[in-house]
């Protein structure tokens, strides 16, 4: 069963916390990093990881750093929400390939919400690089702004 | 905007928290209370509640509240996959009716996906009473003994 196995050290958001794979990132802290998706479902749409944890999913993680990923997940929420004024916002987290994970240590999205778009849950296609720099540039700064 | 607003006291999930409207309830402790959705998107759909804060959203709940719905949440997850050996879970937490909030007291979903069934995000229709109940029974004596 897919929610079961041992964790690859070598997935792409591990190696990203490495500093081994580059990423948009908005926002970090001891316990978390939060960046950009490649594939956004949404404009705005952000990750969030634990740093710390060797997780591939929720049964996985423990107690600390799920509170750290969620505390930041709702700061950069904030953030997302002040910037870029959505309709509204979903956080989801999937665990197991058939419920939509990919990668295989422990994330949740953020994707804001914008009016006329519909609530798809599946990524488009990959993003202009130069949108996501702007965007990443306009986050960083809110979110340093909100914890200033 | 529909993120922004009061807090409703008479919504149907502070109802259920003052014992005014009934629930299947499968957890309860002094800061959560887990019971099952009405019009379950999957057998096992199961919703997460903070009691003490009265938040519309993400964006209102104290740090605390958030914490402790979060650990709730992966306690119910765990004894939902151990109970029903899903494929996979998904963990939804909608902000602002354009996300798909309809109820206005933060929750979280907690949704088990089962071989062969489709991603689809919307509710079917009104689960049946006496499979509700059945469920219920059986997710409740997982809890007890994952928490004994």
């Amino acid at each position: 069963m897919s929610l079961q196995g041992d964790y690859d050290s070598q997935n792409i958001f591990a190696k990203i916390i490495r500093g081994e794979a580059p990423c948009y990132k908005v926002y970090e802290d001891d316990d978390v990093l939060a960046f950009l998706d490649l594939f956004p479902q949404s404009y705005g749409h952000t990750l969030v990881i634990p740093k710390k944890a060797a997780a591939r999913n929720l049964l996985e993680i423990d107690a600390d750093s799920l509170c750290q990923m969620t505390l930041a997940v709702q700061k950069v929420t904030r953030a997302l929400v002040e910037e870029l004024q959505p309709a509204g916002v979903q956080v989801a987290q999937f665990n197991g390939a058939p419920a939509g994970q990919t990668v295989f240590h422990i994330h949740m999205h953020i994707i804001p919400r914008h009016e006329g778009e519909s609530l798809g849950i599946h990524a488009s296609q990959k993003a202009d690089p130069v949108e996501l720099e702007r965007l990443q540039a306009r986050l960083v700064r809110r979110l340093n702004s909100l914890t200033a």
